[in-house]
């Protein structure tokens, strides 16, 4: 699939780029969170949402997009970004200090799930909490009406990954100063129950949640 | 400040938007990585990049927008956007379900900066990690003409939080369905020296490091 377009090359620090599916899928399937930005009247908005991957499908919860869908026919340009903050990348130089990261950035028309909301919605639900949709109580036709789920097909994207350690330039590292990474990372906590309905131990798949 | 426009009002969920400057604030001071969105040929783009806040201006680092910039004169639209993740919120059903986070979203015309870029690089530097820069190797001039930053006025912004346990439908809490939140943050761990130059302990304000 030729994910990497014109629009796609990263022209900033292209030896972090990569355009391969299996690259970009794995920067998606640890997430759970993107930011999704769409145009309106010329000016671009970008709305933090829930998303969930299938295949080459992108489904992403879109209700913020809603009024712009309205104002016009069938899809929308969109742009969908998810990112990763792994480290502080500190070097003795403020130009070679950076981040340690993973993003992917898709982009496309995004359309509205018409036909099959109830199976997209579960595709989010299980990116977030694998094994949590079967438990729930049903959505309603009323909910499903209530919600925009948006579609992008995963076919014209970039991901850009920085690991390791600072890169100095070589006359730095005679400086007194401090040189490596701090790790960062999302970390669950404890699940905290809401003390509310019927009392009952968390569920397994909660005690193992680690999300990065 | 008229924070909230047309253009910033919340549609989704009003009761979870802000407008006042210092909600807006706290949550950007929070951070210091923002996901920038702007238009090129119609297309949005959304990337992933440091930011730091000196009083109602935001500078951002813009190396990724240098192409567009060149293309127009004087400033672009864009909407810089900052999320903290801060739980699952685990309803009952899928509807209920959501995140506990802290946004704000600024919109406004960015600008390059063209006469004190170091104060800005210093403001986006101790954003990140205070403390840092006094210590730095000093900024060259080719470094700096290298670096594009922007300068976005906090003139039009809205912020959006969610708090707290899930909020069911009165009538699921006497399902056999747990209910409750995950607590999610950004969690620093240990400084990792990258074992080159000069030997010495991680400083101080890296110990105490923990950035939500």
């Amino acid at each position: 699939m030729p994910l990497k377009t014109s629009r796609t090359t990263v022209h900033r620090l292209p030896k972090r780029a990569h355009y391969d599916f299996d690259t970009i899928t794995d920067i998606l399937d640890s997430g759970f969170i993107c930011h999704l930005g769409f145009v309106s009247d010329g000016q671009p908005y970008v709305i933090p949402t829930g998303y969930g991957r299938d295949g080459d499908v992108l489904y992403v919860h879109g209700s913020a997009v809603s009024r712009t869908l309205k104002a016009v026919a069938g899809g929308i340009p969109v742009c969908v970004t998810v990112t990763h903050l792994d480290g502080l990348v500190l070097a003795r130089s403020g130009f070679h200090s950076s981040m340690n990261y993973r993003s992917a950035v898709i982009l496309g028309s995004a359309e509205p799930v018409l036909d099959d909301k109830l199976r997209a919605l579960e595709i989010i639900s299980e990116q977030i909490l694998p094994g949590r949709w079967a438990e729930l109580r049903p959505t309603t036709r009323k909910e499903l009406n209530a919600t925009t789920v948006l579609k992008l097909p995963i076919t014209e994207a970039s991901a850009k990954i920085r690991t390791g350690p600072p890169a100095d330039d070589d006359e730095d590292y005679a400086l007194p100063i401090w040189g490596g990474v701090v790790p960062l990372a999302l970390i669950a906590g404890k699940p905290e129950h809401d003390g509310k309905g019927v009392p009952m131990p968390a569920p397994k798949y909660l005690a193992k949640y680690r999300k990065k």
